[in-house]
């Protein structure tokens, strides 16, 4: 008998979900029907900022697929439709289409893949006119829009983490004064802060005006009720164009009214299939769930197509009749602004604390390549280790050309649990080119393994303290 | 009592073993004398193309330390001074300085380092003026002054490896006509024949004839007797210059004549800790000892810089009163012949055969960025994987840039021996401008991983076969 998957949501997860699960049973054995609210199927929302900044096409060049080619496939793409009731007991979904029409859609199988919605703080102005997010294609078009009026020459970017130095990027690049208002002390919090100074210290030197320690009160209008600036505790910062990076949550009222399981982030929680807990046939996955790290333990939201493209194709194939299941994260980001690279994986000294595990840090500067050969450009790398056992814990980097992907290595050594000093060992592609003799990477892990054993040596009984006598 | 460390050859491996014991240990404790029988100590061999093409400045740039920075830090150079024997029993080495003078020197601890040597084919006119060599920094300053002579258009180049590939670059880069003379079917062994078809594409899309399955059987002189041509069985290849890059090996004569244990490709057999096999007091490291490779577990030759450095480092460690070792490599090299990069680790088909490992392989082709962001370059990825197990045996790439520090991703995973099923979950840095959404290593591993999981389909008993009953 012909079985029925119903896909909620129809970017990354949800696609890869209805694609996978195509390519294992045949549309006579399965039929796939997926509800997308918006006007697009299957694109990069991480493309918005480099679009906006005139690095790449838009928006059709950041379709992967569009709702024909899935049609075409044998997916039923439903665009302009939100699903707005889950009724688990009768394994159905209610949507309503373009022209407001509800219907109800029975399931066998369901994926949850609504994904995540943009942090807007609940302050006045800030739903006037010139105030943008950067999730959706429509965004993107929005901002474009409002680049192209008359007398556009200062921008406000609210927020400090990668959609904020991203978009100050592309704000930069069309000629703005560009000033980034961010409540935190430093820009770029998933990294240290010692570490985010060096993010603070690039963008300052793009002609970059940073605002830290501020948070946004106010977007103010002017007669026409448009925005004109950005007000904090202590100051207004004129601005033509506001554009909001604060980040993401999950998009989960859906999920939550349907009483499926949240956790602490607000991300739906499944098992490691990518099932929702506590159910049977219904699927979650992408950015509107929790994910595991792997390093503190913990569960996180991170919003990240990789995860959204591997979380989809697991839930395909599961839904398939195969086997696949998600292990979790460590963490890994890289982000640039202009020519800056930005890369981080594991935890950071705050996360690490909060996960209880103590560690010893070293930070060392290198190049990309061997110091003589041209490019040869500047790198800064910082290693967490953990107390006594050596054991990698985090790795963030801030450099130039060819600093970012190194944290691949720091990726892959988090996932087998390497210790500092076994990284030390590490056979790393050498050749003046493309690294110095000693990769910065096992620079930092060879400052990181001597400062365990300093510590170890330190820290032992009898070491350096007066003992009394038993 | 103050003890002697007496250090023979001083690039790399023993300026860095040197270093390191210093640091450890103050000079009125250890006493330290290096001999270096040419002109300069701790120097960048795998700088030398990049110098010749131009890239780099030389050959000062390519000194890490000079013989007098060591002197500073109270090490004893001897620069020009050969060691011609070492007498076990007594514990000393007899050397010759540059007026020919020869003298004992006791030692409490020995380290050899007296790296490689290039292969020569031991051919007609091979000692011909306009024939070099591409090892030391004189033989770098004897090229540029080849090129700098009159009339000099075409290069042929004597071997398709690493340093083949390089002087052909080096070569074009000058304006010359380069002919890459090679005796194997495709360029660079190090890869599998269909992944060095694509350097071989390389080369001729930049200019260079490749002549392969062609040995140099004769250096034709003219009449002052310079080379003038290479022959071979079938050919002469004109030539104003002939650089050869035929590759190395461990320098090992004095070794061996100091009865010292030697295994099958020369170089010289230590154990862990990089001590000599079956010697208390004898250190090697660098280009003149064998290492364990961690996948085959073979011994094997490979002169590289890195290698010679963490050597260095680690008996450095150990006669400094400390404790390292060497675990082995796992065969990982990078290199690039003008913006076409090439990198392995691993094991290559017939290495993993001679292994006695059994293996299903992928090729596939992916961009180092997001396909739809600016410079988004083609890249050919290819992963061995153990039939059955899964694991990662090796992996090859050949792309541009941003391609080759890619497989530092395969360098973890093999030091962590993980299957193509894990790579498939790791969490790889992405962002459009470094990766598309699953990262070229990641599709290969997938691609491995299903083909794995294909083959142990196919040859399960009783799969798609007739068994005989019992």
């Amino acid at each position: 008998m012909t079985e029925r998957l119903v896909v909620v949501g129809g970017d990354a997860a949800g696609m890869s979900a209805a694609s996978q699960a195509r390519r294992r049973r045949p549309a006579d054995d399965l039929e796939i029907v997926a509800f997308e609210r918006g006007r697009h199927v299957s694109y990069s929302a991480c493309g918005i900022p480099y679009w906006i900044a005139g690095d790449t096409g838009g928006p059709d060049a950041l379709i992967a697929r569009t709702a024909a080619e899935h049609r075409d496939r044998g997916i039923d793409v439903r665009l302009g439709t939100e699903v707005t009731r889950i009724d688990r007991d009768a394994g159905r979904v209610l949507a309503r289409d373009p022209d407001g029409r509800e219907e109800w859609t029975g399931y066998d199988h369901l994926v949850i893949a609504t994904g995540a919605v943009p942090v807007r703080p609940r302050i006045p102005g800030i739903d006037a006119p010139g105030v943008f997010g950067v999730q959706t294609l429509d965004d993107g078009e929005a901002v474009l829009r409002g680049l192209d009026r008359a007398g556009v020459r200062r921008a406000v970017v609210v927020g400090g983490g990668y959609i904020g130095v991203e978009m100050a990027e592309a704000m930069l690049r069309h000629g703005l004064d560009v000033t980034l208002v961010d409540r935190n002390p430093q820009p770029m919090t998933t990294l240290d802060p010692d570490m985010g100074h060096l993010v603070r210290e690039a963008l300052e030197g793009l002609g970059v005006t940073v605002v830290s320690g501020a948070a946004a009160r106010e977007v103010l209008t002017d007669s026409e009720g448009r925005a004109r600036a950005v007000a904090t505790d202590d100051a207004e910062h004129p601005a033509d164009l506001v554009v909001l990076g604060l980040g993401v949550r999950p998009n989960t009222d859906l999920a939550h009214d349907a009483g499926l399981p949240l956790g602490t982030h607000g991300g739906l929680l499944t098992d490691r299939s990518m099932r929702v807990r506590g159910t049977e046939r219904i699927w979650a996955g992408g950015d509107c769930v929790e994910v595991l790290n792997l390093v503190s333990r913990a569960l996180q939201h991170i919003a990240l197509g990789t995860h959204a493209n591997k979380h989809g194709r697991i839930i395909g194939t599961n839904v398939g009749g195969g086997y696949a299941t998600f292990p979790g994260v460590v963490g890994t980001a890289v982000s640039k602004v202009c020519d800056v690279e930005i890369a981080r994986t594991g935890l950071k000294e705050s996360q690490a604390r909060a996960a209880g595990l103590d560690f010893v840090s070293a930070v060392i500067e290198s190049t990309s390549r061997a110091g003589y050969y041209p490019q040869a450009a500047p790198m800064t790398v910082k290693v967490l280790a953990e107390r006594g056992t050596g054991r990698l814990l985090g790795l963030q980097i801030v450099g130039r050309e060819g600093a970012a992907k190194r944290v691949d290595i720091g990726a892959v050594a988090l996932t087998a649990g390497m210790t500092v000093g076994q990284m030390v060992d590490l056979d790393l592609g050498y050749a003046p080119p493309f690294s110095p003799v000693w990769d910065p990477v096992l620079v930092a892990a060879r400052k990181a393994a001597d400062a365990v054993a300093a510590d170890t040596a330190r820290t032992a009984p009898g070491a350096g303290e007066v003992r009394k006598p038993g």
